[in-house]
Order: structure tokens, then sequence, then C-alpha cells
């Protein structure tokens, strides 16, 4: 009888365990799926991109914005079309860390991600140049770092994807953004790590873009990604969610 | 001395007829252009997609709205960097090919396209069901066919892209769109063909894909493709356009 019933529990864990591994190279055969998979991108205006905030449904491309997220989740959608997936973008220009924290409860965890994808970084910098903010690099690391402690706690199995705070030596961004850009970059690579999270060092990726074509044609501003700055990160991104 | 112009010549003209022919394995190898391509996408709701009609300049994500042709180019521009692509969305919500007529100096020849992609014909069958027009499918042929021919005329050597209007059935589609709106189809099939134009039948595509997905899926009211639906257009359109 209680063979039976480890029988049984062997069976059904297994059986869930299957059905949420992903191989990379399963993109195009979508596999009925138990529970919808909820998808949430948080971050600032690079994130953002002139959503229609005041739309809250899932998977609707004006409130999704016209950046990544948009691009992942249009393919992903149409690549996976019977596995109920649910994407969501939540990222507001102009955010630091500090101001996720302040939403977090009611833009991402009562939401209740099953992927929770975050890019911030940029303003915890960009803006101590031109807003009088005073964050260090060391408060940028501690912050973020308890944000994810608290995200795990609260939902446990998620899948955590932690996107490299990039720039672009061209427009906004000159000789005062470093050493102290790379030391922050250097900081979410930590955190990420920490958190179990998958890291998308885009960094890397726009340096190698940046000897192919200019840096404004992947970031006009050294900051804000084009529109094939973004298909760049789309890419990236749906290849480390495996999606 | 003949044979060597001769020779020149076919040299010159096999090197422009090599540096003009793309393999469709070819999107990630970019080739250096003598000079910028400008592709246009022209119609109506569909093309428009909440596109920012006040910003003019090529490949402004704002400015190419949140469709397929948003999708077009962020892909097409992050896969082939040095080729100085330049992508315009003119596409307005509600057009009919009348519409189009009255501002195709201003938004289409002006612009000078190399490539010009048009999605129309939902609402010149819709408008008669709900906005009193009284256009009939011989109509939509000559109209098309007379827009194309104008086109042609002045682009002699415009790569021209029609897309089939399509519709699924859910929403807004209901009984009274058939059999007409099947003849608008085979309309735009016939006016395609006479201006050497590349065909893309989006019905057929989207019929295979409701056998997957519910017609909702890619179509929330049967007219408007949701994200899933661009990104199927996209696919389809890089293909057919070998970019």
């Amino acid at each position: 009888m209680a063979n039976e019933i480890d029988r049984r529990q062997f069976i059904a864990t297994t059986a869930a365990a299957l059905s949420v591994a992903k191989s990379p190279l399963q993109t195009s055969a979508p596999v009925a799926s138990s529970k919808p998979k909820v998808v949430l991108f948080q971050g600032d205006s690079i994130t953002d991109c002139g959503r229609n905030r005041t739309a809250a449904e899932a998977n609707s491309a004006s409130a999704l914005g016209t950046g990544y997220p948009l691009l992942v989740t249009s393919g992903v959608l149409a690549a996976r079309p019977t596995e109920g997936l649910e994407f969501y973008n939540r990222g507001i220009s102009g955010n630091k860390v500090p101001d996720l924290q302040q939403r977090w409860t009611t833009d991402t965890l009562d939401l209740k991600p099953d992927v929770l994808s975050i890019l911030i970084g940029v303003n915890d910098f960009w803006h101590k140049l031109d807003h009088g903010y005073t964050g260090t690099v060391r408060d940028y690391e501690d912050q973020y770092t308890a944000l994810l402690q608290q995200t795990r706690q609260a939902i446990p199995n998620l899948q955590l994807i932690v996107l490299e705070p990039f720039v672009l030596r061209t427009g906004a961004v000159d000789a005062r953004w470093f050493p102290e850009f790379d030391e922050r970059r250097a900081a979410a690579a930590r955190v990420a790590a920490g958190a179990r999270a998958a890291f998308i060092p885009l960094q890397t990726v726009f340096n190698e873009k940046a000897r192919v074509a200019p840096p404004q044609y992947w970031a006009a501003d050294g900051v804000h990604p084009t529109a094939a700055g973004h298909a760049v990160i789309a890419e990236q991104w749906r290849r480390a969610a495996h999606l």
C-alpha cells in the first residue's frame, strides 16, 4: 500500500518535472501545459518602450510597448500556440532598483509570474549625473539582492532572468560613466548568480555588435536601444529562457 | 577593344546581379549596398497598429506601430546592419483602396520606395456592412490595379509585395462576409499577378494556424491580428521579400 502510494507519487513528480523540462531545440514543438505560464518583464524605459499602461491584460501588443518584450511575446506566442502563455510588461521609464522595490508587490508578486525578467541599473548610475541621486554601487548590489531574495521567498519555483545593464559609447554616454558603470555591471552579475538567475551578458553582446555597425545603430543615445537593438535583446532573451 | 568593353560590361552586370540576388538562407550575412534601400509598408489598421503618425523618420519603433511592420523592421535591421535599410510604415486605420489612392503621392511615391508592401481590402468589404460603402468586387479590383499600374510607372524597378486580405471566422466575421470576401481575395491575387508582385497567401496561412489554436488566438475579432498573428505575418513577409 505504502509502495503503491510511493509509486504514484514518483510518477506524478516525474511527470511534473518532465512537463517543466525544456530543450533549447524545442521552440517550434509546443507541448500542452497543465496551467498558463506567466512571463513578466520588469525594468526601466528600455523595457517600458511606450507601453500603454492602462491596458493591463496579458499579451496585448499595445500593453507590451515597442521594444524587446513585444518582440519576444509575438515570436513565442506564434511558436507555441497551445501553451496558454501570458506575457506582461511592467517596465517603467526612469526606474531604479528602489523604484522597483516600492511597486514590487503590486507590479510583480501579485501577478504570480512563472518567469520573471529584470533589466535594471542604468538609471541607478545615470541619475547620479543629472538627477542628484546618490546611491553607490554597493547600494545597487544590496538593494537588488534583497529584491530578488524577497521574490524567491514569495515564489520559490520562479525562473529568474537578469539582463545585464549595458551602454554604448555614444550620445549621452561619455567618460563620466566609467569605471563606475562597469562596476555596476559586475554587481548585477553577482546578484544574478546569488539568486540562481540566468544572466544575459548584454554588454558583451553589444560590444560585438558595435564592431559591425556604429554604436548608435544599436542604441541611438547610447542607452535606449533602436529597433535593431531590441531585436538583439529579444533573440538573446529567447535563447536564455529556452522559449 | 570591343571585346574588352564587352568583358568589362559583363563583369559589371554580373557583379550587380550578384549583389542584388539574395538567398533565403542569407539573412544573417549582410552585404554592403551601394545605396540605402527604402522599404514601405502600406495598408489599413492591420498595418497601422497604433503607430505614432507625427514621427516621420525611418526605422523609429514608435513610428512603426506594434504590428508586423515593427517585427519585420527590428528583425531585418538586426540581421543586416550594414545595408543602410530604411523602413517606413504609412498604414492608416480604416483605409480602403480609394483612400490609398488619395494619399498615394505624398505617402508612397514621394518616399521613393525600393520595396513596397501593401495589405488592403478588409475595409473595402467591411464598410459595406456598417459604413454604407457601396464598392463592388470589380471596383476593388479595378481601383487596386490602377493604383499599382500608376506605381509601376512612377517607380519601374520597384519590388512589390501584395499581402492577401484575410479574415478568421470569429468576432466581427460572420456569414455575411461570404462568399464576397473570398471573391475579393481572388481579386487581390489577380491584381498582384498583373503587377508582377510577390503575393503572400495569408488566408491559407491563417487557415492552417487556426487548426492549431482557435481563430481568436490569431485575430481577436477575426480581422485584427494578435501579437501572435503579427509574428506569423512578419515571418511570411521576410520569406517573400528575401529579407
